[in-house]
């Protein structure tokens, strides 16, 4: 093993130690290569707790402020890029105490009191990820929205619904982007449950088992907009299942986002040509000068790898973990903060995809019209009209199906006479409900694809998601 | 290929095929193994479908009555075990529709008027999920239950606080139990949640697209408990975020689990001795007649495997899928059965064997003792007392430590000298904190380990998760 | 806690306890429900190692005669369906040997004779893997055998091989079916490296430190096909990762299957419509006669859910177990079992569609012709024959797409002096080039799709992987 | 696509974006922050296919010698830290051609002659997955050194081997080591058939299809010390098993080791005690002076999170992904880096932590000494020299062992009579099996405890690993 024989000690933590750490454990170790995203929110809740301690005489009012105006000038160097990271301190929090040294003396060795690194950094994290919530929170929003304009544009214009990929129903094209605002509406559900669950307090809980400091948790848990303290020390310093919950969530979502990124995908190829992307995200092709390649859409379809990937990274840290804090906790925030990149990215992809590609009408049409798509409509009409019970409606309609694709015709080319071939209550009225549109504006029930359902559903959407 | 050549045709869907199906695709396609569980919800929203049916009108109250009756002597059939299963059905709705036509002869075919199997699949598995999402609620309070009753046991017993499983602070039993308590009351929080977001109703979307029949999707929700339609066909029928959200939340809590397991396990052994596990949660080897192994902890421990591999398995089948309906999502329900069957087991076990372990004191307390866990304390008294920067205070404690190592003595064996010999400004009374039992009670911040805190946190924590 | 108060001891290690097991630790500790699949690699391990101690002289010849023969009842019963497996006997292994002991007498109890369950189950569990192996690489061989069959009758189906699942170039549809050989031969290839690997014996490690019995592992070993004992017992005793080997081979062989699954959807939808899958793999609807769906395709599309669901749960049940046996290592058998089962029906599946398959020439045929396919041709011809440098090329070949799609033109609709227009270089003959056929067969490097090259591939396959 | 030109920047994923579609897609599209570690064998692939083109006359030996002197500039220019990358540019082969354009004019666009990007970054990733093959293996050969060289030393270390974490039987220190050996072993062999199976060359494949230029693939494949060309173009470049293969083989490598990091936590921790880590692998804490954690050891159990991640990941961006190149592909290399970076340096630290603990052999004697270890002993004394059946032999020593314990003795405590009390057969010598280092000694089967065999599995390992 190389050592490390000359290095200086780790100054806030090294009293103890006759050797200086080891060149590879600080590199396993160190953690300020990632984890000075958290800057803005460490000096915060550093604010928040100096305050608090003067308010409740535990410190003095004239250190308290010398650290806030200390930190303060910190902050300014991070976000001016003048501050140097050293790996030697380990992570932001002593980054950050050892420049406060520099800057304003021993005093700066106050700031720490009644406090642990433990509920330190679950408190930063629950602050990033309250912030993340929200910033992806408006930006499902933003794709919300996308969808909902090109939907108004599209409550007539047919396009054939799928199941299996196979044309099953005429439905139109507003109505099938509107189910995905229904998701995504879900999925912004789950971000709020999860801000509201992880907006709890654990300042105060110290290293594990509270402190003889008579701090004041409520002060600084409303200080920094949490909801109230967390009930119980060790769980806020062991706990990190609000990781997991906002991953889950970031999957759910990004698991969305690659189902309408898969269709988007089918529908620009050739052979559908249902739409078109705008060149803004459309590539070329190194070697083929006529591609047109939807790269972003295959990589908002791919996206879920990495973030369900960062979900089992973290279920797999916790498994089996005892408490309260070790150090295998520190592998929550790089899949934290790469989770939420890549959603945030793949979102803001979609709603520029969303906001830009051309449905293609006649396309869709043609493809709502072939495949027999209303012969479901037929089989209605037989149970709907004449009392047919639904059963055997649908193995008669199955029967003029066969017929028509041995003549090689669509059904709306049958005659009432080869209708009544199969089965003698068809009537020449029945032929009406084969067409797509007529089968479309048949479908209103509540939440169907009529068009007047549609701008119904839109409204409600509106309401719901976007105001 | 093994060809099934002379097998009849499905008679519900098959009026358009020449061939029979593939004896493989019938063994790749049929669910009615594992969907068969799904009997009793299946039959609750065929009854609300049809009770709606006759009130619309769509069909008669004579046959919706005969369709009841039917499909209650089907209940009671298959509760009896007299059912007879089929293969050549596929799955748990067309083995009832069989029967049911067997039944009461050709009306059993007006049951699926306007309703597909798309929208009755996903309100069954809504209608399952519901009642799982209540039995784990009830059993993981069990689990809270059997924890806050050790935990009143337990307010005074000193044990060792760890963090990287050194001893870090003292703190008692009960607090340690207590976190856990915590944690699976969010878990709870979580699945409720969940709950109330999949509580809505798919009914009356068809196969996608919403029918032309008049139904009443409110009266149908109203009467199967759901809190209203959903809002979109495609989604109702081509989402399973519910189930994603449901797998993650007993990820989770398996997760949780496992983190007490490990601590049994490790508390469990000789060189620990805290805890010794009932014989009723014991077993032996067979080879080693001395062994006493907390086989359901290591159970426990492992159960996170299974169920993060459902959910794992879920969101990989979901990545990517095309709307509407695909049978991919036939995949949703061995790992959805497989998941809840999981942790209910673990839950119970882990409610059982908390039940039942005894707490060994003194080895608990011996453990305490060891490893200047009391150092902290000695930290904060030259804070709180003599005004010391926190920092110096740590510095100056970790030099008192060195002295004690160094003669191989407990902090609580060092003389006031001694302690003066490393910094001045030691007093007799700071040999007090030292004691664990002091060290214990003097953390009286919120939600810390002092006995009285505890106590308070036990009939908080009653009151909000046991009543 | 239901305690199960009358329950008889296990007899077969429970000389020590007071109480009877928890009917929940029976609940959460028998796995007789699934390991029963070993019964047959049990018996066969149990007769080589009895056989061994006779010849060992550790037990008598009359002994080992009279477990074989007991043995080998016990088999015909299990295989007669006339074995009643208990709850109470845990698992496999002890199901067989109190049967063993009630046609035996006490000489059954013979048999674990310098043997423990850690060694056994080790042994029963390599066994088991090694023929599932063997059944895999079998099927993966048939699903090849099919893909090849198909092959060797397209060499010059034209069709558009798609990147980004936009046209890019013309190729045929033997060729991009050999593809998958390739891969499907590596899964084969990772399988037989985790035969080879897994193919060390346990037996004779006994708990975990070897014996003091004069046993005689080579023995054992040879006699159950074995390359050689296991080195060392510890290991032999607590590894799984030739477990994790088989489910990752397991997992990325189902995902190879998932991307011609999706491929056979996409080709079955009507807008594509390059192929035609037979009746036998194809279903219809509940509720739209005149669906078609490839259920089975998309089924295997879905597989790698619950296959990849296995590996996590694997890993997921090893990260930070300590050695040696623990009881988290039960948790190995169903996702094993569940991943051989899923990963054979999907691959009999593939072989069955695959072979019944028609391709639409015509269909794929205008497809590749569509989408500028061949302009890569003409920016190699510019290079080639013009000496322009590639970039070059490539830029004014997509001026040229750029001229014909402006004109809704294809590029064979272009005259030479429109060509030239772009480009003063461009001669007749390079107008030859835009033609599918001729691009088709002027990719004759190694590997290309040329039909000579796919032709001797064909041959190449067959020769690697179908003798 | 709504503008995000009012709304605040997102504060969490930084101001790179105008909102401007183009801006997104260049930001999800671009890959050159990470490809870029591809430099160097991007630039070695261009030299040997420039080298080939020359050798085939496809371009001039000239041209050929002023992109080699380019290139070389370029990969010196890039070590020296002077190269700039460019989002415009997108990836690292972008990025590099662009410069040698600008260092040699026209010229540089022959390079791309005959290949496309697709056959470049596949050869580029397998010539990089190759040298990462290596370095990962001389790593894991350097954590079997450091095992073995411990190994060495406590061949007679009296340990408790426990199962279940419970004492079971003796072993030494030095056997319990080598288990790991084993697995490592094991390890290497699977990155070894990895580095095998992906050792082939895709160069030639070009966009898919193959080309029309008369290339050697032979001789690129050969230059690049590939063992052959892939024998078929669209897998060349839409296949990513090897990706797969790799991250598996990680996966269950930094699994393997986090069993053994585990096993560290626990032996350090007090109530253990079995081991000392070295002052240059312990950390202190921020608040309790007296802390000696091992962060090292904690960081290593939960590296496999990270990688089980990157494999799931990786797993679920290929399922269900259509041939051929989609720039879904392009998510492979992150979690390969990131997955690769971890695991040497979790190994690195394994071998830093191994190479340093001490033994604190008393406490291990004491340990083993405990929990009558030797009551399987015990047993196998009555089968071997008294002929009782096994399994009767098992249930007298269950009741040998309970009279020990109620009376509160160790075995070893008890008197022959005593013995005799429970079986009338046991004679005096039967009391010396009771010696935990005779336990060991016996233990002589292959690839036992005893001392002698481990002495030979360490020669036997050092010859298999180490040479």
């Amino acid at each position: 093993m190389a050592k490390a024989k000359n290095k200086p000690k780790n100054k806030l933590w090294g009293g103890r130690f006759d050797g200086a750490p080891n060149a590879l454990l600080e590199a396993i170790n160190a953690s300020i290569d990632f984890d000075k995203r958290l800057y803005a929110v460490d000096i915060a809740a550093s604010m928040a707790h100096v305050r608090m301690l003067a308010d409740q005489n535990i410190i003095s009012q004239a250190d308290a402020d010398a650290i806030s105006t200390g930190l303060t000038t910190i902050r300014q160097e991070i976000e001016d890029g003048k501050f140097i990271f050293k790996h030697e301190y380990e992570d932001i929090h002593l980054n950050i105490e050892a420049r406060l040294t520099e800057l304003i003396g021993e005093g700066a060795g106050r700031l720490h009191t009644a406090r642990s690194r433990n509920d330190q950094v679950a408190t930063d994290l629950r602050l990033w990820l309250r912030e993340a919530c929200d910033a992806i929170d408006a930006t499902i929003c933003d794709v919300q929205k996308a969808l909902i304009t090109q939907a108004e544009q599209h409550t007539e214009t047919l396009m054939p619904g799928m199941t299996h990929l196979q044309t099953a129903q005429p439905i139109s094209f507003g109505y099938h982007l509107l189910a995905y605002v229904e998701m995504l509406g879900r999925d912004r559900g789950r971000f709020a449950d999860c801000r509201t669950r992880l907006n709890e307090c654990p300042l105060g809980a110290a290293a594990l088992a509270g402190t003889a400091f008579p701090i004041d948790r409520k002060a600084t848990a409303k200080a920094l907009g949490f909801s109230h303290p967390m009930a119980h020390g060790m769980d806020a310093v062991a706990s990190r299942d609000f990781v997991v919950e906002y991953l889950a969530a970031a999957a759910m979502c990004a698991t969305h986002l690659s189902r309408l990124a898969e269709e988007i995908v089918v529908w620009a190829s050739h052979p559908f040509g249902f739409i078109t992307l705008s060149d803004g995200f459309s590539t070329g092709s190194s070697i083929m000068p006529q591609k047109r390649n939807p790269d972003a859409a295959e990589l908002v379809r791919a996206k879920p790898g990495r973030i369900i990937g960062a979900l089992v990274g973290m279920l797999t840290v916790l498994k089996g973990l005892p408490m309260a804090y070790s150090k295998d906790m520190q592998e929550d925030k790089e899949p934290v903060f790469a989770a939420t990149d890549q959603l945030l990215l793949g979102l803001m992809a979609m709603a520029g995809m969303m906001g830009d590609l051309i449905a293609n009408k006649e396309a869709m049409a043609a493809a709502a019209s072939h495949g027999y798509a209303t012969a479901t409509d037929l089989a209605d009409w037989l149970v709907r009209v004449e009392g047919v019970p639904f059963r055997e409606a649908h193995s008669i309609t199955g029967k003029v199906v066969a017929l028509a694709e041995g003549q090689n015709k669509a059904l709306t080319d049958l005659t009432i006479t080869e209708l009544q071939s199969v089965h003698a209550n068809f009537k020449a009225e029945a032929l009406a409900v084969l067409d797509p549109k007529k089968s479309l504006a048949a479908k209103t029930s509540l939440g169907g694809t009529a068009p007047k359902q549609v701008t119904a559903a839109i409204a409600h959407a509106k309401k719901r998601f976007l105001s």
